[in-house]
Parts: C-alpha cells; structure tokens; sequence
C-alpha cells in the first residue's frame, strides 16, 4: 500500500484494489512464469473483465496487505484469476475483498486473440489452488 | 484521461477506469446533487462492489472520454449505478466498456450502513435514465 | 482534477501536481506541436530535473486548474519549462505552484540525447511566452 | 514500485517518483516516530518545495528500489529532507535520483505554520545522517 492510496474518507480509496490485484498477477504471470522459462503471457494477456466485492473498508499501515490468488475456469484462450485481499501479513487476517478477473490470450503484434499453449495451460493448472503474496 | 493512464502495452491501463468511474459519480453524487441542496450523498456513500466489462482498448488522446451513467436497483439502503465509457465525444462513439458499481448508504460517523432518506430516493429515481458526462 | 488526488487531509496530494503538469506538456509538445506536423517531441524528450514550489493548498472541484507554461533556456540539447498553475479557470485566480522542468532531447532508439533540430528549435522559440491551458 | 508506474516508453514515469519519496517520509516521520511515541509530525506537516534530478531511467523489477533520506537545514518552523534513490537493493546499486523537499510544520486545525517542538527537533537531528529504506 501507499498512504496516498488513501482518499479524504481516510480509507484506501476502491479504485487502488486492481492496482493491488494486477501486482500479484504480475508476480504469478511475469516474475513466477518467466523464472520458469515461460515469457509468453508477458508478451500478451489482456483483461476482459473485472468483478471486486469490497467487504471491509482499509486504512493504510506499512505492513503489506496479502492477495492469494488461483487460476480457474481455463479455457482455449482466456481463463479467470480468482483472489482474496486479508488485511494483514497472512491468510488468517480479516478478509477485505474477493475478486476475480477473466483474462484473455492476446496476439499484441498480430491485435487479436489467441489461443493457449501447452506450457501457459501447464503453469495454470499448477496454480489452480490458492497461494499467498504481498501488495 | 492523462497520458501516464496508459501502460507500457501503450493502452490506458485497466486499473484506470475504475477512475473514469469515480468522477462520473462524484460529478452526479456530490456536484449535481450538491448544486440541488442535496449533500448527504457526499457525506456517505460506500462502495460495495465493481463489476466491469473491457470491449475495446483505448488509447490516450486530449479529448475526453464519455461516460454515461444511470441508477438502478434503488433498495432501502443501497443502489446500482451502471455505466458505459464510449471512446469519443459522445454516445455514438465506439463503446469502450460496460460497468455496474452497487453504492450502500453508510453513516461515517456512525461506522454502519444507514437507510436513504426521501430526497436521496428522490434524486435516485430521476437519473434512472442514462445521462453523459465526461471523464 | 480527480476527486481521489486528494488525500487524507483533504487536499489535493502534492505528488499529483507533477501528473498536472505533465498533462499541460503533453498538451504543447504532443498535440499542439503533433497538429503542426512535429511529431518529434513525441519521440523523445525526458525530464532531467524537476523544481516545484507550492504556495497553497488545492482542494479538488469539478472546474480544471488552470496551468500556464512557457519555454527556457533552449539550448543544443535541451530545454526548460517554467510554469504557474492557478486554482480557476484563468490566470488571475490564487497561485498555487510555480515548476519548472529541465528536459532533454532523447533518441528512445539508440539511447542517448540528441541535439535539437531547427523545427523544434522555431516551436520552442515561439512559445517562449506565458500561455494558459488545463489540468 | 508498481508494474503500472510505468508509462508508454517502457520506463518507470518521473511523476512516480514522488510517491516514492513519499512512502520514505512517511515510513520516516509517521511510523519511526510514531514507535517513539511522536505522533505530531502525523498531525502537521505539509510540502513547500520539491527538487529532483533524474540520473537514469528506471525499469519495473520486483524488488524494490532502495531511498535513503536524512534532514537538513532544521530551521524554527521548517526542515529539508533529502534523498537518493537506487535502483536496487541497497546504497551500492546504480543512483537513479537525488531530490530535496523543503516540510513546513503546519497547523491544520489553525491552518498555519507552527514551530518545531522540541521532541520533533531532537528526532530530526538524530537522523541527520543518511539511512536507507525502500520504496
């Protein structure tokens, strides 16, 4: 968290939550993937939707919050990421927000969608239950 | 929109809209009922959940995007506002996004939900039809 | 403006100033020059050096600041832009910042500065005057 | 720094980096004195002018960039903090800025400046020598 995600409420203002889910995906789908050889989502997913229930308001601490994040509904060229924001260092922490985003495979050069391939469809499956991170 | 919204994919990052959104509720919830003596809304109204739908991607340009927004699903101490972002001056312009934000009347003070009063109901139901604004 | 560049004191954070002033850059160097057939700022140019100095608070409303900015101290390579912005719509209301960013002309491609071309040299030179635009 | 701090050009915006410098006076002047029982700096401090040189451009990694930042020039109702950021994990990587903000200690109750008390004074020049944090 920044403090100035804060708004004149005093709480985290709701817009900063996708700020919070794109880094956990880009710690999965960039850094996770990529240590593992596999650079193609980097290079090509875009966002078809978004859905955030917001069950908690947040104030900002310096501690991070944690996002655990899954794979879901994988399909020929989009599947859904799933998560849970706990405000504090771990899972056990009060519950602030659920979310899920569909993703969907995107040729960048070429402007459309594509379709997965075996490593991208393996590394979802591998990450299909719930895992913690930090934003 | 402001240039730095967009991304190294040199689109308006995802996470952005949801900003969009904001000052077109801020422009209806706290100016427009505002200019009519009508200031609790600014007083309280929490988020409870976002749902929004990615259509097209939107690059930066000095023009404004257009936002239409409406109220829906008016119940004793919350309502919907739903939304569609067009890319260009107007509704005719190409649709970018489609959106629904449930809003709960919230007592700050208090820390607890809160019913809304007749005026608020009132303003509610008279923006039941789509309306554009520009964000 | 938007209602969530405020912070938790009510008013408009002073990180956000920067985005204010990018914008009216943007505005000269990427619309008004592109408009004139010179699409070379766009190319590159990047801040060396930013000085801002705030002289009071913002507190967000619907109506745009007004920035005014003018070029400096053009030289082989580079560039200063000097700026005031206003809180209404025109010059004559309260200062509340005055900035100014030394920029350099920049090959993005082979990733080093570059001298000024004679196009660019004439824009410069003719806005090297105060004139209003905003944020 | 987050993955969205980036802009078009694929480099971290410079409006970012205030918000770095941010996060650092906040960890400073909020959290460390407030675990010394200080809290007034919370209640009262606002931004008069920032400097900052850009050395180098800044790519999106994990990890975070290291800020070091120390007080200077501790006058009767005013102070400068200054910082230099790396762009890795501590004081030996690559410097990519120096900056200086001048903080004005302020009444927001009265809404005016007020004097260093002595606590404040004594807590501002025990960290008159640089320190690291991270951002």
């Amino acid at each position: 968290m920044r403090w100035a995600d804060q708004d004149p409420y005093g709480h985290v203002n709701n817009t900063q939550y996708l700020a919070y889910l794109e880094q956990a995906r880009v710690d999965l789908f960039f850094r996770q993937a990529g240590e593992q050889g596999l650079a193609s989502f980097e290079r090509g997913v875009v966002i078809a939707r978004h859905e955030i229930d917001y069950l908690r308001q947040v104030v900002y601490r310096a501690e991070p919050l944690c996002v655990e994040l899954w794979c879901a509904a994988i399909r020929a060229a989009s599947f859904v990421v799933e998560y849970e924001i706990y405000d504090g260092p771990a899972v056990g922490a009060p519950l602030v927000a659920r979310a899920r985003s569909r993703c969907v495979l995107y040729d960048l050069a070429a402007e459309r969608p594509r379709r997965l391939d075996e490593a991208e469809r393996a590394f979802l499956e591998a990450h299909a239950e719930p895992a913690a991170g930090a934003a």
